[in-house]
């Protein structure tokens, strides 16, 4: 009954503190996420009825990152809990020239195992206007491929609006299969994509030089697209970016301002916020212009916040989406 | 027997760890202050004797509070204790494009319910040299306003020179007085105030463009006031401001050298820092523009110390002012 | 057996918490270093076999101290333990104009009062090609001069390379002997030197406008010394330094790439880091060009590190000394 | 449509770390609780369906609050958010002979401002088993008062079954009626009370030595009462007390086993522990001796959880309630 | 060229902090152990050479890990670093009757994937006396349990005396053999080994109902085994245990002393330390009676001590030993 | 002008965190004390006007100890700056069986180097009623003996109560002079004393085998004694001691109940807590009876308070002192 719906695998995220190396830590800040149930508690944040469905391991780690996303106020109705692990990710945080680094260890996890018939698809969208999914679920196995597709397709028999964050990651793809081969299925029934132009080369073997070529080619493989969008991240340093929102609506391209991500107080789930951010665009305003802005902007106060989702309202977001950039005190 | 005298309320301030948002957080850091407490902490740490004048509620919070201000050194004779809750404010700390906010909790303060006779300012003024008060005192309630006045009244009979941070602030005004009737009495028996455009226009209407019309007029309107001193902020971002003191004598505008304030380390208290500093400067030196930049850099400084006082030496602040501001480290 | 042996004391530091000044600390977060033991540890993170040479006192402190450089993965193998203290170092670090403080307080240290005849230089330095000290070692007292000077004998006599940083602290000097007294017979017979402008006018009354005038008398005076090193760093506020590295062959002179340091996280060891990647350099490559590279890219690795000594592999440095800076998210 | 629902207020709790008096705490430990939300709290960690019922402030505070009640899992469709401040209450943790202390500063709150029309009764019960309130809801204010009694009657009219800790606090009825003026009624309509001797005789007047002659006489005066309970604590010290449950059914007393608490990691919420547990154990038992050693065990093991409210499976009581109360280690 | 020996798996240990559950915890303290690096650790804090072999994965993680234990001072040349990931468990701590629990997630580790043939024991045991392993190492997989038959068998060939905790645990044995098929082969060749009544009975089918009977079957079966050794634990609380340590010599049993362990500071490793200590005394005294008591107190202290392996001198030990358990406060 | 004036060292205590020992911790709690003022600070918490007389280093952690003192709210107007070094001592805080231990690094202080002239004792003993100092004052340095000389002559001569803790610490005496030289001169003066059996016999050569008979014959040595008290403290673990008062007023044996302490949050500064409390007692009640159940009370309470000295209120004493040992919750 959420107007908004996500899928995908939740980790725990283990960082280490301030700026030290791993070597160096003595103990390690936790918190949880993963790409769609960022998006969900980011809309739910900005107060937009959100759900997400995932598959925990039923041990106390898994009832640890379910309650986790609870706190963020998304509908978890579609919690599963199966046997397996969670997926973990370490981090260290990087400084000025010294990247941050990030080991993963999620092969094997409960989500990964998941049946894709414990999701009743067409109960879970019952109410929901949008679904979104990343590229990063039918990487990791067979049976969540399946599960997505399953989902993609009641969405799409259901009239509700498909977006997809493609997110090309190869040492993902190790169950047999490859993105080229799962990947255009799923895209085809989507309304809008986040993709990159080495998305689109790894993936859909499209060669392009730019954005707008890209989207160009990619809109005359997968006609049902409306939108493709991205960010263009200049990376000035570990603790300084600039970001600008990118979208080709078929016809022309669209830029939002860009800011100055400066200081970076986390950057992980940046694109996710936007993502989140274009969703909320998408069902609040008739312009894409508006959507695309504000999606930016979102994305650029996540930078300031800590953890891997968007902590912030729609108010503050349009209050920078108009310009307020100042960070003045408020009172 | 202090030679600075300052009166008003110290409230707990409660901040969320890092740049946490408030929903995140699982601990507030605490520490204490008030605008006219931290002028006076200020100047206990530069070596100047200073008492502070206030009440507290009669309970562990508020004897937490005065044991905090003891810490600064200054003289806590006329800390009066009795019925009341303890004023608090809750911050979280904003980073580049995301400000820090505040949310105020201070109704029905032990301070709010003060009995103006309990001060004897006859004797708390023996041997001062300076009263210092704030617009916040004299918007609390009746009774702080009536407390604020017998100080100024007794100060101007002693001869104590006397200033003032006008400081408006709208939403303090709540027990049935306008600013526009009380401050205008309390500030004609001023020498110095600190008054920004804005203030001029809401408390005393009096309109202008810019510092020095306004100053102008404030000091035809109040013939008693020997120098009207401000500082200008130039907010980049929350990290990042940019300082300008500035004073007008009456006769001619003088600025101050401008500070970068890179990083911001905590910007609370930044304005009462400068007015410790212009007392400082005023009792110190002949020259106008030397307390003006004394001030000014002792705000700057502040920028750079946790907490809502400042914690330097008068010498770190010579150093800074006569253009040493590279921040080298010093062994 | 190891390939680099270094020599001096190392010391626990006490640093205040973020920000804050050292009235304001409540605990002080501890490490240990010391120049010489900071290069072998740096070097041991770089996959090169390195061994320190050490006194600590024969108590908690003293194991702890050495504990902590087991860790670094450093030869302990001559690491001697007997009366005496642990020297001290407190620390408080500044932000933007306000300076990072340090108060010494090392003075009858074990390391001072050790007894030269405790180390067998010619069995520390079996199948060694580099030894390393510093001009602290012989500021500290009489019997550490003479440690130092029996080891740099041992050295030339097996013809083992010999580097020092001069590093002049005139405080240090207070056994009766002047730095002028006991380095030049030390300097004549090394092969690189770290040395500055003032350095070479306070220890050798060499009088230099520039470093390369500096370099060019120094050499003149000790013609065994093949290459001076240093860096120029150029000191914006105390969280932004730009640093080059400079060197002078007896020929010509050659400088680094400069490197942005923004943020610094620790600032400490940035010199030590710099001896240490020079060393590294100088054994991997022919050209001194790269290895000045190297050291200027290993050092401002180090102001991204916490602690003393640098925690970073030799490929994270050649990353940065073939130009990516970005410090782009690692996955 | 939960199956339990719970009504009362929810405070932030702000915590000095491990054994500091207020005076010596740089940060305090937050955490959120209530008498009644700690029950439902309690209740949804041990699988029940579970919905609580209260007002916050429309600021970020009572967001905070919210969420961190979000996480725990229980139904939040009916919180309120209102002009207002949110109920505080500061601890300090004692240890052996030195007592724990708490300072409330709750006067003035949202919830105690709540506007009784604003909650449709009949909607919130449907489907609900059983509805659970304290005396503290009807102390706060008039509306409190007056919302928790048209709670009470239509519960009573849809045949929910009614539980209330009756918990006089007399400190806290100040808006101008007594306890006993208006208790009675609400009590007349439960099920099931928590009630002490001392509670009876300040609320009812029921003067008594011991527990069953209490319970004999509350029952006599309100034949609607099925069951009497409370706890018997025996305090040796601030880390160690002993905890009998008693329960009175009209014609027997049944005293569960005693269960030694040492140490004692969390006092606050061991009552609403034990009510949480005995609502379990009566929805779950037909034996009102496994409901009251079920509430027993749940009580003590909330003496080992840190915060308000009981985070522990149902399992896991059931463990300690057949009688392995070892403590060995689970892998 | 150590005089220990140990071989085993080690994993990162993640323990939310205090008394918190998994799902309260932000973040988690890290340490690194394995039962026989544990027992490496502690003969090295003891004074003793030793060495441990291990594998870990060649990625930060795996680093981190071997950093952690070359901070113990043992004999790290026989770390290898190869592909797969670090085996992890997740603690929370208990108290009084809530136990301790502990998440394992250890699948598929470097260790387990392990080359028997990268051991070269025959150099490994060079001038070795002593050398341990656990019955975790050949439950692990197939080629861990290769690789420890090798060692066993170079061990006993080259006269290295040899002991075993044979430690049974369920479900780690996974990978096709039954520790029935694998442990008895192993064993054979032992000298000292840990084993309780349950370890005999699930591991080599030997019934009995005490620990002597127990014991004499097991040498009837073995006939190289020379002592029998385990301590009794009385599990009071998660906080309170009684310890005494039990050995049968194929003669005679011998019983330490019992020593109470309150409180309980951490539980993980007392095993181990028992163990290292039985090494120490046995290699230190003619005397069986004594090796056990040390053995026994130095398992006693290891309850104090934070993190998996003891941190004592063998003189702390001696100290407890010789009946000093006053904890009386040493200047 | 204070009641009771105080006289002796401050130093930095540095505690490893929670049960760590030192080679484990990162950070080092901070606070300061010293055994004479301690008891100024106990006694200023309990609403007494209490001077403490000391001399602090001109230098950063200097300043930090004296405002670390401010904030107990004693007179700090007798504080000398000058030349030298803070004294320090590192703590490890053992657990059950395991010790505490201290580190001193306390020689060439400031203190130790106090010149005698630098105090006005007429001046500073202006209407006191009450010197205190311990044996560890004259045992520092010739300087500090003779300061502590003029300062008991001078009390003697205005009439002041004169109080030792008499501590005999051999390790200390380092300067020359024995304790047994010049103890006797100083407590000849004295009115009351804490002594021990050991104390008497070490410094006095009273052997004696029970306090009273070493009392008899030190009051017969000594006639101006009016009382000889000391505390008997049964050690039964690092948490759990016993603690009786006991004083001799040269008649009789009068011994306080026994208090259980359990646990002991901190076990330092119990003595100087029992001291000040015996001044307070004394200073209050005619009855000795009285004053030492006073003062073994608030030694009890001082054991769960965190950090040197005692932080309660006479009320809070009193309470304990009547009986109420029972920890219970106070609202």
């Amino acid at each position: 009954m959420a107007t908004v719906v996500t899928f995908g695998e939740i980790m725990m995220r283990l960082t280490a503190p301030g700026h030290q190396r791993f070597a160096q830590a003595n103990g390690l800040d936790i918190t949880y996420g993963g790409g769609e149930a960022n998006a969900a508690a980011a809309l739910a944040q900005m107060g937009v009825s959100a759900a997400h469905v995932t598959v925990f391991p039923e041990n106390d780690l898994g009832k640890s990152a379910a309650a986790f996303f609870h706190k963020s106020g998304i509908d978890s109705s579609h919690f599963v809990f199966q046997d397996g692990r969670l997926g973990l990710y370490f981090m260290e945080v990087g400084a000025g020239i010294r990247p941050s680094r990030i080991v993963y260890d999620r092969y094997e996890s409960a989500f990964a195992k998941l049946n894709p018939a414990a999701f009743n698809w067409d109960e879970i969208f019952r109410d929901a206007r949008w679904f979104h999914w990343t590229g990063i679920t039918p990487a990791v196995s067979a049976s969540a491929a399946e599960a997505c597709s399953d989902a993609v397709k009641t969405a799409k028999k259901l009239g509700v609006s498909i977006s997809a964050d493609v997110n090309y990651r190869r040492v993902l793809w190790q169950y047999g299969k490859k993105a080229s081969e799962v990947m255009p299925d799923l895209v085809a029934d989507c309304d809008v994509i986040v993709c990159t132009v080495g998305d689109a080369e790894d993936i859909f073997s499209i060669r392009s030089s730019d954005f707008e070529s890209m989207a160009t080619q990619m809109m005359d493989r997968f006609p049902n697209l409306k939108k493709i969008i991205a960010t263009r991240r200049d990376t000035l340093s570990a603790n300084h970016n600039r970001l600008t929102g990118l979208c080709f609506d078929g016809k022309q391209m669209i830029e939002s301002p860009t800011f100055d991500l400066k200081p970076i107080v986390d950057r992980i789930g940046g694109g996710d916020a936007f993502m989140a951010g274009f969703i909320y665009g998408s069902l609040k305003y008739e312009d894409t212009n508006k959507a695309l802005s504000f999606a930016t902007a979102a994305s650029a106060l996540k930078h300031t916040i800590e953890g891997d989702f968007n902590v912030v309202s729609a108010a503050e977001v349009e209050q920078v989406m108009e310009g307020d950039v100042s960070g003045r005190l408020l009172r």
